[in-house]
């Protein structure tokens, strides 16, 4: 029966993303970067222990799915108000300045336009979740340093869909054309701002509604049901679905703590999203690993912290040179959605094996130097903004004495 | 591409099988039926407008799997032993009777042996949640029978578990060999006790060890690999899937409140339960619906009411006849197991569209049955044993005339 494998293939691939991803914990280095290697080292390019089928791709296709809308439930649209100008600054000059950095490289590589656009989009999105864990950690969350990055993560989420919604557009199309480029882009801004500001309201005009209803867990119910519809319609106007279900999340981020959406969807993603990074580690072909692509592989990393850290220090450089840096390699860790440009190129055939190892290198090794870095720029503001339990240490420090 | 269909697939089926559900809580119908039958009306076999692929089939198997899950960790093996001998009595006889009159009807109709035991054994399991909502609504729950209803459906759960591990296990041998069966037995009930006994125990030693974990939700992760291993694992002994679910449910049942289980294996429910459901109707076959199927679903439904009934209030005779209807018509409704044993039987080709049809006819019928006689049956032990508000209600009345 193909149930049989089915379910042993679920437990094996569940089983070892987690024990790499927890392996990965203990060295104090993030779980995702564990799952996916879980991936390539018992995948078909590899051992070939574990060899996804099509069923477990289009499970963690689904799993890319609710990740996205984790993502998007995670960023309040009215927040964006409140984070103000400067975050947008950095959020914009830190998208354009890697963009233009890798495409230029790329192309003067002699790498396809098309291929080109992908891996630059890709070189864009920052994935703050590591840096707000490090600041967490050492207790700078509260500085207005911290709150211009989380705040600039915000806006760079909602750009960054809108680059990837442009490029998917302009992929399937012969060359770029001016008009089409510009519909997409209208496209791609219109869908964001209606969910920014049409989408909350929309949801509040529903909530007696949702009250009234005799189904249980209503509002979870429909949050997945436009999230699902959405990943539909983005696909429908050729845009990739993510950006669908991320636009989803930003519709009920307003809501998600008081229909408590997130611990809920979080537990679906839990179950889903170690399939999207297992089959994502499965996908890459090691072996393309050598000469030309390592070279390529290590420039486009270099690029791609150099570029993030220029164009999100570009606009703080009046506050000095230790803020942008600051604010810079805070921005630096890419994450799942430059993952997921590149997977979205991989599958429309326009990204190559070797261009998605590169993507998949960048993306660990600026994952795996913001903590030593940012543990370095922060150290001074930790010292300075926490007087409190020092002031306590030196007045008990005379009574020991 | 594939994955546009997929995604408009999942999006269809989860909202057609949430529409029809809300539809039929607004009737004050069960919800799952509502669900069964939106599978039914737009499946391949009646409109046929939405015709599930193989990998939505799929995503129905795993949710069956969390199905049963859920059922296991909603049954604390430490509460059996407090609801007491009266209730496994009331399970026990609430399980031969039905099993013995469904078994020896369809013999006695011509039915091969397994194709009689599978639709036996799917008479055989309460699905108490119609119950206990009803029951709740009437405000009766803290009555002693209630207790004694709802003390027996969580013996039931387990026992018909025993049962469909015997009858898939036979299912697959060559005629009825009492070695085997005896082996069978054993290692059901073996598997039973291992999980009710060692199964809460070794999730207590392994508490300190998930606190250290780094990985956040470590229990949730921990509880969803257990599941998916003891899948595999009963489906390697012979057992049905669900089988080993339900006992992975049962070892976490303890502390699934404190480590907050429940709510967040019911968001995964939330989403993947409306495929199963679905699917679970779009495998139904209604032009089957005719003549000797058609007078066979009637007798078959009737014989499990009259026997479940029967059996259950058998222990209870001497507490009158009154007490006896109550807790035997409290036990009636067949739900989501019943489905799941045919559908396991369905799957394995013993189980021919006729007897499917048979028992989604009969699930449904107990189902709807349920609540409108427990609202005669326990009205008067609603007035009787809620005092309270009607003494609140003399003294004021005078105060008022």
């Amino acid at each position: 029966m193909q149930h049989d494998t089915l379910l042993l293939e679920l437990f094996a691939i569940f089983v070892w993303a987690k024990v790499f991803g927890e392996m990965f914990e203990q060295l104090s280095l993030p779980a995702v970067l564990g799952e996916i290697l879980a991936g390539v080292v018992l995948g078909p390019y590899a051992t070939g222990l574990v060899i996804p089928s099509t069923t477990v791709f289009s499970i963690a296709e689904v799993g890319a799915i609710f990740l996205l809308f984790t993502v998007g439930l995670e960023t309040p649209p009215k927040d964006l108000i409140k984070v103000g100008r400067q975050s947008l600054r950095v959020a914009m000059t830190g998208i354009v300045v890697p963009f233009l950095f890798g495409f230029l490289y790329l192309r003067l590589r002699g790498d396809p336009a098309h291929e080109s656009t992908f891996v630059a989009a890709a070189m864009v999105a920052t994935s703050v979740g590591i840096t707000a864990r490090v600041l967490a950690d050492m207790h700078v969350l509260h500085t207005r340093i911290a709150r211009v990055i989380l705040g600039a993560a915000v806006f760079d989420d909602i750009l960054g869909m809108i680059l990837l919604a442009v490029v998917t557009g302009l992929a399937s199309a012969a060359g770029i054309q001016w008009l089409q480029l510009s519909v997409l882009l209208i496209e791609a801004v219109g869908f964001a701002l209606v969910m920014i500001f049409l989408g909350p309201r929309l949801v509040r005009h529903m909530r007696p509604g949702l009250e009234r209803m005799s189904t249980q867990n209503a509002p979870l119910i429909l949050s997945l049901a436009i999230c699902l519809g959405l990943s539909v319609a983005a696909q429908r106007i050729g845009l990739a679905a993510i950006i669908g279900a991320f636009f989803a999340g930003l519709a009920f981020a307003e809501y998600s703590p008081e229909w408590r959406l997130r611990p809920r969807v979080n537990a679906i993603n839990e179950f889903l999203a170690p399939y999207f990074f297992f089959t994502m580690g499965a996908r890459l072909d090691i072996r393309v690993f050598r000469g030309q692509i390592i070279v390529a592989a290590v420039i486009i990393t270099f690029l791609a912290i150099v570029s993030k850290v220029l164009g999100c220090a570009l606009p703080l450089l009046r506050d000095g040179w230790r803020d942008g840096l600051r604010v810079g390699f805070g921005m630096m860790p890419r994450g799942e959605v430059a993952l997921i440009v590149a997977l979205v190129g991989l599958n429309m055939k326009i990204v190559s094996q070797g261009a998605y190892a590169i993507v998949i290198f960048m993306t660990a090794v600026t994952t795996l130097l913001a903590p030593p870095i940012l543990r370095v720029l922060f150290r001074d503001l930790q010292e300075q903004e926490e007087p409190l339990p020092q002031t306590i240490q030196t007045q008990e420090a005379p009574r020991l004495g």
